[in-house]
């Protein structure tokens, strides 16, 4: 563990056995609510430390009430341990509640992580970084997200519609990402890299606020260092429900990452 | 419930608060083991009666050891219950052990289940039923899988190269699917729907176990009588890991559900 801001602010503290406390940070916000996947960064360390596993394989989060910033209590179930893989189960509860629920399998990516066997699709085609736009301020719909300026997010100039006034209509959105303060990516900060961009719903003209229900990550290699490639996309929107797709690539063109959430589209505005 | 075949073998009965008996049966299997969705859609059951709601909206299924045909026990718990959605976890027991973790989010879907906001894919180009393809006996890795007799599925006459001895190369399978004893389409059949079909890791020359570690189903409506169109579609194997997304498509045109699971392919022999 490092002094970084993202260390600093994810760090568990083991009390007993399977009990874990943590501080969720302000500075990981979209208004006043501390951002899903940096709430489950936080649990996923107490997932990996419970097991004893370098890396997370698959991490479903199920995101029941918004956290605030202030203390937290994690507990850990181990489910299953086995050779290669081990299972658990994290709440993360704060003043009694429990504010998030994780289900995920960790392992050890070291040795066979990021071989490839079959590939049928590409990193995000993005123009240089210098090329890319820079939004600061985040989303309209709330006052500047302290999380906004933890990140270095270099967005493909032709996506952020919404963000001119004109939304797309493309439900899409791909981006360099790195973390401003030069802490270099692992498989720690996925959580949240995968759940960094604004929602692709932004695109479709729902721009607000649209909570995540579920999100699962699947880790696929470790990151090597330098920038970050993340593309999230959407295909449909039904019932008030869409379903954004991420992927994260590496400097080295390789997949890190795949994530898929759930989440509620308000009604547009009669 | 019914008569039908899948209602017989998915019922379970509540034997006290948070807890459920039922059968796993010998019906659903490929080899001696029954079907993951199988076992996953008797732990759908548990989840939606001890939420009272009628529709799973997410559903996440780990598999941790592999299940036998015969008596099983469920543990529900209640993680959360809003106005609109409902959240538990299910442990699916059998001799003591855990089979299977269910964490799920159930609803009710007949307000507004399937309105379209926005749709950028189709159901998956299929020739009529009569021009596609049945198997029987499925993956020749194993002997008459049981869960073949209990589905009609015709498959597109291009894919299923793995069948041939011709793999194709393309990790993708499409099919119409439908119970064989007659039973419809419902939300309670959809996990056992999303994983009817052969592996598409099959289609890269990987013919064997391939065994799933997670699935994670967004049910996204209820599925209209007739014909279900599926497709399940890969895009990157690495590590030896491979994630298969699917798609349910229903008589209506309508996307009934999406899944994505993770499964570890063998290395193959050199």
């Amino acid at each position: 563990m490092t002094d970084y801001e993202f260390d600093t602010d994810t760090a568990v503290e083991r009390l007993a056995d399977g009990v874990y406390s943590a501080c969720v940070a302000d500075r990981w916000s979209i208004g006043q609510v501390p951002n899903g996947g940096y709430t489950m960064a936080i649990a996923q360390r107490a997932l990996l430390d419970s097991l004893g596993r370098p890396d997370p394989l698959t991490v479903t989060a199920h995101f029941l009430r918004p956290p605030t910033a202030g203390p937290a209590t994690l507990h850990t179930e181990q489910v299953r341990a086995g050779r290669r893989t081990a299972t658990a189960a994290v709440r993360l509860e704060q003043d009694g509640v429990e504010r998030l629920r994780l289900l995920g399998i960790a392992t050890d990516l070291s040795q066979d992580g990021g071989t490839e066997g079959f590939r049928a699709g590409d990193p995000p085609d993005l123009p240089p970084v210098e090329e890319c736009q820079r939004i600061s301020g985040g989303s309209p719909s709330v006052d500047g997200p302290s999380i906004s300026a933890r990140f270095d997010v270099a967005y493909h100039p032709e996506h952020l519609g919404w963000a001119r006034g004109e939304p797309t209509g493309r439900p899409e959105v791909a981006a360099w990402v790195r973390l401003a303060d030069g802490r270099q990516p692992d498989v720690a900060m996925l959580p949240i890299v995968v759940d960094c961009m604004p929602p692709t719903a932004f695109e479709l003209g729902a721009v607000g606020w649209v909570p995540t229900l579920e999100l699962t990550l699947h880790v696929r290699s470790r990151p090597a260092p330098g920038w970050l490639r993340c593309v999230s996309r959407s295909r449909f929107l039904t019932g008030g429900l869409i379903e954004e797709d991420a992927e994260v690539w590496d400097s080295a063109d390789r997949l890190v990452a795949m994530s898929r959430q759930l989440a509620m589209v308000p009604a547009p505005r009669a």
